[in-house]
C-alpha cells in the first residue's frame, strides 16, 4: 500500500530523456516516487489517499533558487526608484524594525504564495533565519536557509560572532531534517571583509555545508570590488579559496567568458533572477552562454521589494522572453530549457539529483496544472503552454515529501485567513 | 433608479489629476457613469442591480490596442522560432485553413480570456472581421475591428476587391453601434503595395474611419522598404499622405527621434507590445521617448500565436519591467505610467476622450481586482501592486457599457464550456 495516487493526468517527467507520458499516474511512499508511468501500466497495490489531476499537467514542484521569503512583508513598499534611494531610504530603514516574529509570519505568507504558484523547494537568505527554517518546516516546504551576514551589526543577530554561531547551530540543527537544510549566507564581496569571507569557507567546510552569496549582480557592484581589491568578484572569491563546488552564487549577471569557464571547472552553481535583474535594472545574465558550458543554472524570484511575486510560472516566461529580447534572437532560452531551470536543472543547483523529476526514486514533490480553462486552451505543446501562458493561479494541487499541500486550491495544512492577518500587522509596523 | 452600482472597493479613477478614492462607490446609467466618489457621499437615488467589490480595487476596464483575437486557436501552435520559419511554416499554412466559423469560435474564446481578465476593450485585425465584430458584440465587449488587406488573396475574401468592399460594409454597418467600431486595416507596408495604401486610405477619409498597420515592427522591416521605396517605412506612409490624426499604428519598435516628432506632430497613435516584441525579437519601443513627446500609446497584446495569452495586467508588467531592462535605468515606465497605457491613454489611442476613466460621463467600463489574497498582501501601493503582483486571474467582476459581463469570476452572458469545446474543435481543424 503505497501513501498516495495521483492519477489521471499527463506527465512531464523532466527526467534525463524529457519523457512525456501522456495519460499517466504517480505513485508516492514515504516521501519519494515509488512509480510513474501509463495509468494501463499502474501497479495493483493501490495507496491510502488519491489525488485527481483532472486531465491536467503533473510536473515536478518547482524549485525558487534564489528568494528572502519575508520581504513579502516590503511588497511593493517602493518601486521605480534608483537603486540607491530604494535601499537605503525605503527598504534597509524597514529591515531595521525586523522581529523574530515579523520575519516568521513574513515567511509563512510566503510559504501560502509559494504553495499556491506550484513551488515546492526555495532558497533563502535572510534575517532571523531561524524563523524562515521554522516556518518552511511548519508549511511542509522543502528548503535550505541560511542567515545572511556581513559586516556591519545585524538587527538580527547583533554583532558578527553571533552571526557565525547562529550559522553553525542552523546548519547542526536541520542536518538530519528530511526537507531543511541550513547554510552559510554572506551577503555579498561588498558587504562582507575577506576574514568574513574566509570564516565563513572555514564553516562550510566544517559542517559540509554549501555557501550561497549574491554575486557579479551589476556592473557597478564589479567596479566597486575591481577598485578596492583589484579583482573582480569571482576572482576575489577564488583568491579566498571559495570557488568550488559548495558554492551557489545568486544573480550572475556581470559575468565574462573567463568567469563562466571557471564557474564550470569549479562546479559552482547559479541562480538566475531574471525578474528581478529587468525591475532593478541590473543587466541580462548570460543563460545561454552559462547553460552551453554546463553550469547548473536555477531560476530565482528574488524577494518581493523587488520583483514583486514569488510566481516562478510567471518567471518563467519573463525568463524567455528577456533573453529572446536581449540577443534579438527569437530562439534563445526556448521554453523546454527554461523549464529545466525551475525543475531538474533547479535540483541540481540544491545538490540533488533527486530533485526536479517524477522518476523512481526522486523526491515526490509535484504539482498539477489545470489545461481545462479558456486561457489554456488549445495545447499544442504542453511545455510551450506552461511557459507562455500558465500562470501560478493555474495550479491545482501542490505535493511536497509526498504531502499534500494544496488540494483544489485550497490549503490542506495552513489557515490562510490567520497567516494572512497576521503578516499584515507585522508588515504595517515595519514602516515604524 | 441608477442601472448598476459598484459599491464598496477602492477606486483607481484614471482621470486627469490621478483621482484615488478609498472607500468609493460608482453609479451607472445607461452605459455611461453617472457618478462616482466616496461611499459617504452617495446619492440617494439607488440602483435596480448592486455589484459588491469586496473592498477591491475599482478601475477602469483594460484596453488592448492591438490583438489579432481569432490566434486563441494558433496559441502555442509553434514557438522559439525564427521568424521566417514560424510564419511560414507554421502560421500561414495553419491560416488557409481558417474558416468563418473557426474565426467566430476563436473570436469568442478571446472574449472569454478577455473579460477573465478585465480587458473591455480591444483593436482586432484578423481575417473573417465580421464575425470578430459578431462575438464581440455578443460577448459584449468594446472593440475597434478591421479585415487585414493585403496584395496576396486573401482566406477570407479572396481577390483584393472585395477585400475593400468589405470593409467599407463593416464600418457602415456598425457605424451606430454603442460599442463596435470598424476601421481600415492594411496589415503593412511589406505586404501591401502603394495604390492598396492609397485606396485604404480614401476608405478612410470617405467613411470617416481609422486606419490601423502593423508598422516599424523591426529592422529587417524598415531595412525592406528602405531598399523597395528609398524610404523608411513612416516616411514610405507620410509620402502616400497617410500620416494624420486617422493613423494607429502597431507596434513603432524601430522608430527615430525624427519619426516620433511626426507621430506626435500629426496625432498619430501607438499600439505598444512588448511581449510580442520580446518573444519575436523584434526590438524595443521607444516608449518614454514617445510619451515626453506626448504621443498617445496603448498597450497590446497581439496575437495569442506571440505572446501567448491575453493578459494586460502581465503586460502591464512586462512592460515596465522590459524598459527598465532595456536602459538599465530602473526609473523607467514608471507603475502610474503604464497603468495609464492599459487605461486613460488607452482611451485616447481608441479615440475616446470618454474612455478609460472613471468619472461622470465617461463609458461605463471598469472592473474589480480581488486584493485580499496572500499574493497581494500587504498593499502599500494599490498602483504599484496593479503593475507589479497582479494578474488576470485576480479579476473578480467585468463591466463593459453598464453591463456586468463577469460576477465573482462567473461569466453572466456566455457558456463557457460550449465556447471553449467548440474552439478547441475548430483549433484541431486548422492544423490541416
Amino acid at each position: 500500500m503505497h501513501d498516495l495516487l495521483v492519477k489521471n493526468g499527463a506527465i512531464l517527467t523532466m527526467d534525463r530523456h524529457g519523457t512525456q507520458i501522456e495519460k499517466g499516474s504517480v505513485l508516492i511512499s514515504e516521501g519519494r516516487i515509488a512509480w510513474c508511468g501509463p495509468e494501463k501500466d499502474q501497479p495493483a497495490d493501490g495507496a491510502s489517499r488519491e489525488l485527481d489531476a483532472g486531465g491536467g499537467l503533473i510536473l515536478p514542484g518547482l524549485i525558487n533558487s534564489h528568494t528572502h521569503a519575508a520581504m513579502t512583508l516590503l511588497r511593493g513598499l517602493a518601486d521605480d526608484l534608483p537603486l540607491e534611494t530604494w535601499l537605503t531610504d525605503h527598504i534597509f530603514p524597514a529591515e531595521q524594525n525586523l522581529t523574530a516574529e515579523a520575519v516568521y509570519w513574513g515567511s509563512m505568507l510566503a510559504a501560502l504564495e509559494m504553495i499556491r504558484n506550484g513551488v515546492t523547494s526555495f532558497c533563502d537568505m535572510y534575517l532571523f533565519a531561524p524563523q524562515a527554517a521554522r516556518a518552511a518546516d511548519q508549511a511542509g516546504l522543502r528548503a535550505v536557509i541560511g542567515e545572511v551576514i556581513y559586516d556591519f551589526p545585524s538587527p538580527s543577530y547583533g554583532e558578527l560572532e553571533n552571526g557565525f554561531a547562529l550559522t553553525r547551530e542552523l546548519i547542526r540543527n536541520y542536518k538530519d531534517h528530511p526537507r531543511i537544510t541550513g547554510a552559510v549566507m554572506p551577503h555579498a564581496t561588498y558587504t562582507c571583509s575577506p576574514p568574513l569571507l574566509e570564516k565563513a569557507g572555514q564553516i562550510c567546510g566544517d559542517l559540509d555545508a554549501d555557501m550561497n552569496i549574491h554575486l557579479a549582480e551589476t556592473k557597478v557592484e564589479t567596479q566597486g570590488i575591481v577598485e578596492k581589491y583589484g579583482k573582480r568578484p569571482l576572482e576575489h572569491l577564488k583568491g579566498l579559496g571559495l570557488v568550488n563546488n559548495r558554492l551557489w552564487i545568486d544573480h550572475g549577471v556581470d559575468l565574462n567568458h573567463q568567469e563562466i569557464e571557471l564557474l564550470a571547472e569549479a562546479g559552482v552553481r547559479v541562480a538566475h533572477c531574471p525578474e528581478s535583474n529587468m525591475k532593478l535594472a541590473s543587466g541580462v545574465a548570460p543563460l545561454d552562454e552559462m547553460l552551453a558550458r554546463g553550469v547548473a543554472v536555477g531560476l530565482g524570484t528574488d524577494g518581493c521589494a523587488s520583483n514583486n511575486d514569488l510566481d516562478l510560472l510567471g518567471e518563467m516566461d519573463s525568463c524567455a522572453k528577456l533573453h529572446k529580447a536581449h540577443k534579438l534572437d527569437p530562439t534563445a532560452a526556448p521554453a523546454e530549457k527554461v523549464l529545466s531551470l525551475a525543475t531538474s536543472l533547479g535540483g541540481r543547483v540544491f545538490g540533488h539529483d533527486d530533485l526536479g523529476r517524477i522518476e523512481p526514486g526522486a523526491l515526490a514533490d509535484l504539482i498539477v496544472v489545470d489545461t481545462d480553462t479558456p486561457h489554456m486552451t488549445p495545447m499544442y505543446n504542453p511545455v510551450s503552454q506552461l511557459i507562455y501562458v500558465a500562470r501560478g493561479s493555474d495550479v491545482r494541487h501542490t505535493v511536497c515529501h509526498g504531502k499534500v499541500l494544496m488540494q483544489d486550491r485550497k490549503f490542506t495544512e495552513l489557515d490562510e485567513a490567520e497567516i494572512t492577518a497576521k503578516a499584515l500587522e507585522y508588515a504595517v509596523g515595519l514602516r515604524g
